[in-house]
């Protein structure tokens, strides 16, 4: 109920997201049960559902996170993560307050063994392909250790999701040099350097565009900024291709025109393909999306949650982050 | 002597920045007076310089910047600067090792009074006018007071250069909340708030391309980061159209008249437009220019050097710097 459409678009998507699930799953909805029943009704699609499991209140985009979740025990974002918690569903999906989602996911379903920060990494498609940046905002403040987690969590997600055997990891950084950083990125460097994973060393700023690695490991200080600076790049295009084609007849046919090549080399950066990132690190499958996610944005975040269960990423998490780094060698 | 396509781009750039001069200034050149003489005649431009000074060595791209220093003390480099610091010289410009350039400059020139860290800032272009972000990479690891002199430096940079009697100042962060951030960042607010500064608070990300502020600050770890990876979108965009216009005939027409607003619209976003940056925080004019500068960077890198001479900026960062951040009030 807290997403900036809701609950039209989740519905819809939820729709969606059933007819193209051949019976892998089902969706159960979560919240005011008179509003959502209505909607269901406007679709004739009330018997694709389970019976819509009632919630009163709704946390809003401007509510804060952890006091909401306090205040408003009845939220459908509380109601639908304690349901997935007791074992009513096998994943909790929500277009809503991102922070708020992020609280729910951590204090109800609890941290994974070994977790000490759950972190969220988001896809950024590349010049080929894709590159996993992790944290991509969750954690501001990293110790050396966190950013070896995330790196661990990433490398699992983009093994399972992305069916790549052994993902390559990097450390986001001023250099490539070693001795380039931070000194906590330089500690970083250090544990990722004795871990398992397939670490191949620090990239720099320009080297996540070209997907340099599959996953890029940050703060989420860096990583916010950058996915946000990212984000609003084809905005920037746009105004500054608006301000051309109002130079006259002939930029105006030249600008129509570019449109064709530009929408479709650019079509993948809609975060409605992605439909939503899970919470890595927490005992069980929490997903996040877009609060302005169109019905697609929504049927692609479900997926995604069939996606992560059938991943087991959790039991893999647990058996990664047991084994200090370096302690496989040292055996 | 150092820049990747010296000497022959760095003396043709002079030559323009010359005969664009008015008589304002001349432009020593310092380097292997053999090899610049020869450039000279080539051009038939000898008469416009006064006599080269001389220097044997070179600091390359891939030398160590405080190690080359002491180790070539007769670099082109350490030359000019020590020539601009012993008053031969009103200004040291380089397209050379831009670790080497910083380094030099804050050893041989010394710091301004009150300057803790002397720090480089660069003009992004906005959908509309510019922001200058600075750090832009000279400092990883910032407490809060290096980020309130980056912003003090910041502002009469931006205030000298582009005229404006009182630019905006914001923080660069992951939300405009002002208990967003990192602890660095949330004690950076608190004196950036209580100085005699044009402060606007927080940025995000996705602010920084519409120059929501016209100066925007972090540590150089963040603006490293954001500043190449803004750097790369040129790049990863004509990969994209290039992929676009291999599916056929028509692609590739289209993409082929897409080429001309893309280049227009796009135009400013060339480095060699603004052609260098100053070392800000340094007791005199010390600017870096891009290694790949054209012969026109190289011409602005030097008009840059003049604008920035005439500004005296320095004078104004160390009457700014002598009062701590609320002083003004409490007394």
């Amino acid at each position: 109920m807290g997403g900036d459409f809701a609950p039209a678009r989740e519905i819809e998507g939820a729709i969606q997201a059933i007819r193209q699930s051949d019976g892998r799953f089902e969706v159960i909805l979560v919240g005011d049960s008179a509003v959502i029943t209505a909607e269901l009704h406007r679709h004739g699609a009330a018997d694709l559902f389970p019976p819509v499991v009632h919630a009163s209140q709704v946390i809003s985009m401007e509510d804060s996170p952890t006091a909401a979740l306090k205040a408003k025990k009845d939220s459908s974002l509380a109601v639908a993560m304690r349901l997935h918690q007791a074992g009513g569903a096998q994943a909790c999906v929500s277009a809503g307050n991102t922070g708020a989602v992020l609280s729910a996911a951590t204090l109800i379903l609890g941290r994974v063994k070994g977790v000490s920060r759950p972190t969220i990494g988001t896809f950024i498609p590349a010049e080929d392909g894709v590159c996993l940046l992790v944290d991509a905002g969750t954690n501001v403040d990293c110790r050396a250790r966190h950013l070896y987690e995330f790196a661990v969590m990433g490398s699992i997600y983009f093994r399972r999701i992305r069916n790549t055997p052994n993902p390559t990891v990097a450390l986001l950084n001023v250099g490539e040099e070693r001795t380039k950083g931070t000194e906590t990125v330089l500690e970083a460097y250090q544990l990722l350097e004795k871990s398992g994973l397939n670490f191949v060393g620090n990239v720099e700023g320009r080297d996540i565009l070209k997907a340099r690695a599959d996953v890029v490991v940050c703060d989420g200080f860096v990583g916010n900024i950058v996915l946000k600076f990212g984000e609003s790049v084809p905005g920037f295009l746009k105004a500054r291709l608006r301000r051309f084609a109002d130079g006259g007849l002939l930029s105006k046919l030249a600008t129509g025109i570019a449109r064709w090549p530009l929408k479709v080399s650019l079509g993948d950066l809609d975060p409605n393909l992605e439909g939503g990132v899970p919470v890595l690190g927490v005992n069980g499958v929490a997903i996040i999306g877009h609060g302005t996610s169109t019905a697609t944005g929504i049927k692609n975040m479900i997926l995604r949650a069939a996606d992560v269960i059938a991943g087991g990423l959790n039991t893999h998490i647990e058996a990664a982050l047991a084994t200090p780094p370096g302690a496989e060698e040292s055996r």
